[in-house]
């Protein structure tokens, strides 16, 4: 049984000397790519560290950590939870279907509440685009953001990228398609702005209802799969293709959904990315979502919670004096 | 990275002598003052332990607590759960809507089997008046009362009175305004007992319908709030708003709801207390409850944790051997 | 504050070389004897040890247990929460109502997602029969069933065993009476595979459609208790009783509800079990299931407490090394 910080001296790469420079994790947006390097080089090690199941880990022992979900996304708090519990963290779960917390008082409230309780850290995943900003803002311990309206996913994008980067040994020069509901994807957003940051080239691929303007963006996805490395499909949220698109299911999939024949169009090793829960035969056929050749869905699921390690661990090194 | 057992060693005051003579706490009624006073200053030495953050304590490690909301009430939960974590013990959370726990069977039958599985210590939030009674009853560990009907909430008396006893320096010959729904508040009902030990005057504002026989009650706001020191504002609930008073929201507002205005016929320098969650606008104004000259309505919250510490803490010390 | 390990060492019997030969536990039908009778030795001294309220155990401390309950299950859920926070292990709850669960993706998902996130263990309550078989497929880490739909739920049928031992000092040549569905009853078909196993004898009574094909069954009550020396009267879910049989309730207890007089038919000594929640007056006369002479239904869950800790335990003692 060998604590993390001992093992850490262990290592050949001194990681308990990487540092990012921020107080709180809003966005890809407001990172650097050394940031970014620093995140992912840390996540690389909580990878190892987690497969070797060399742990108990004391690292973040006494620090109380509230995980507050005010829309549900029972995978990423999930995620969260188990990443700071490997740490050694207490977490406290508060979740809600999005209806009412704390018998209907305003987001503000809940939040100068939270802080008044004096938390280590708050991941703060919710419907309203700037809730997050505003969490950092009201809340003194850092704030990590799980999701916030349609804006940004910060830890998603820098788990696809960790996931792309062990694929390929690297990010720069790399293509990535994305396909689906850009516009309403705040993983796509997240995404975009890594790419930029760290050298990846990009098409986006969806309905014109679907795609915002300003990026490389086409309706035809034999065209924007060509010369990708990696294809992302979004999850398609199934009242938008209803009610924006009258689009069935079927339509969708016809257009849209991503097959083995279809990723012929992209590089010969293609592979393909999606942050989950998927619906199968609708944005993604089954057997592709299931080739341990090309999917690399349930690799996104582990490195996710190396990320996410990652980013607490980095966080809260001002606090920890570490 | 110090324990807090070594802590409360180099404090002056020997928090470690406290001690409460009670094996729950059930209610404000059954505390002598000097049971309070004994909750109060360890609680203030929590206050101090959680702005340092020279946690991590391990005073309750081992120890399995039993969060048993049958009434939602997600603050008072969440300060529960934040208390227990800061002292090291591991809480298992049980919550429901009120509508039904483990499939329809009785409160007497979750109550038995709760303690069959022989926790620590069990915190009980239900709708119906006496349920912290028999709880106390049927469990063998020690329980704590987080709300029983409309009879009492005693950590919220306690942690109303830290937060008085810090603003004024003391408790004695204050005079506090309790203004709304008195009939059905537990909260109000906690106090007015705290009130009566401490030697705190007071007065109760609200509509007749809504005020009990045999207090100081005055249906005129203006009138009642004559020489208060503070202000506490009880929560409304809209059903009974609409249902039994035929009060509009805006009606309520004009008659009952406390504004910068109204509070100028209290003392100059008098404060307001909310036990939470506020419906800004129906009993209080929102700019009076931010005003942080005026509202202590945030300190609150933080003072909730620290007495729930001190009682969880206190309440333990038999089964601790302390 | 004696850590178990050491306890351990200083008891006369070696709990530390208990072993069963399994990487998960399924189902009753794939333990022998053997393992059975070490489960049961193992949580014999882990119901002393909660009695001697002698932990805090670190022996899963560093561990995080997912407990995946995809259908209602308060007790249980709770019950094996305990265990594990009672053994230093951190617990990951993910509980749904049944209707979706990561919005709407496939069990399999679900699974391939939990196992990516590499936890120490996984606990599985599911309504489809045949979850938990396919969790051990998908999962790496051991996989504990806790009721998959009418199949299984071993816990349970070791904790009635348990039960039955203490009570009787064995369990060769003890003669059990089960009243209810034991069609749909995981319970029913877990204690049967062990009532073969162990050398119990059993009698099953219950209304004809409830009655499987192939089992000591009877429609008398009455002749179905003659020599039982234990009852195990089981849940009837109310639906099953007036959409399938055309029973009231009342009419239900007039046939199969287990009271005093009842039990008459049955030894001198017979004792009453059940695994909870009891629908009072319907299967069970509330005034027996009190009955401290008779009714074994509080130490049912004393004991499930013991038997989930000495499962955790056992199941996890190759990871641990021990």
């Amino acid at each position: 049984m060998t604590s993390l910080q001992t093992s850490m001296k262990s290592e050949k790469k001194p990681v308990s000397k990487l540092r990012i420079p921020h107080h709180d994790l809003l966005g890809i947006d407001a990172l650097s790519p050394d940031d970014i390097g620093t995140i992912l080089d840390l996540a690389e090690y909580y990878v190892v560290q987690n497969r070797r199941r060399s742990l108990p880990s004391v690292l973040l022992k006494g620090m109380v950590i509230v995980n507050l979900f005010l829309e549900n996304s029972t995978r990423t708090r999930l995620s969260f939870d188990m990443a700071a519990k490997r740490l050694g963290a207490d977490v406290i779960n508060m979740t809600t279907d999005g209806s009412s917390i704390l018998k209907g008082e305003s987001l503000t409230d809940t939040l100068k509440t939270i802080n008044a309780m004096r938390p280590d850290l708050v991941i703060i995943r919710a419907r309203a685009e700037g809730s997050a900003e505003e969490a950092a803002k009201l809340i003194e311990a850092p704030v990590i953001n799980a999701g916030d309206g349609t804006r940004e996913h910060p830890t998603q994008a820098l788990l696809d990228a960790l996931t792309l980067r062990r694929h390929f040994g690297m990010l720069e020069g790399l293509r990535v398609a994305i396909v689906g509901d850009i516009l309403h994807s705040r993983v796509a957003h997240s995404n975009l702005h890594l790419f930029k940051k760290m050298g990846v080239e990009h098409s986006c691929i969806g309905p014109q209802e679907l795609l915002p303007l300003g990026i490389n963006g086409t309706q035809d996805l034999d065209a924007g799969l060509k010369d990708a490395d990696a294809v992302m499909v979004l999850r398609i949220q199934k009242e938008r293709l209803t009610e924006k698109l009258s689009f069935t299911k079927e339509e969708y999939f016809q257009a849209y959904g991503l097959t083995a024949a279809r990723l012929q169009m992209a590089k010969e090793k293609a592979v393909v990315l999606h942050p989950g829960p998927m619906n199968r035969g609708v944005e993604i056929d089954a057997a592709l979502a299931d080739d341990p050749a090309r999917s690399l869905i349930t690799t996104q699921v582990e490195m996710g919670v190396a990320v996410r390690m990652a980013c607490l661990d980095l966080i809260t090194r001002g606090q920890r004096g570490a």
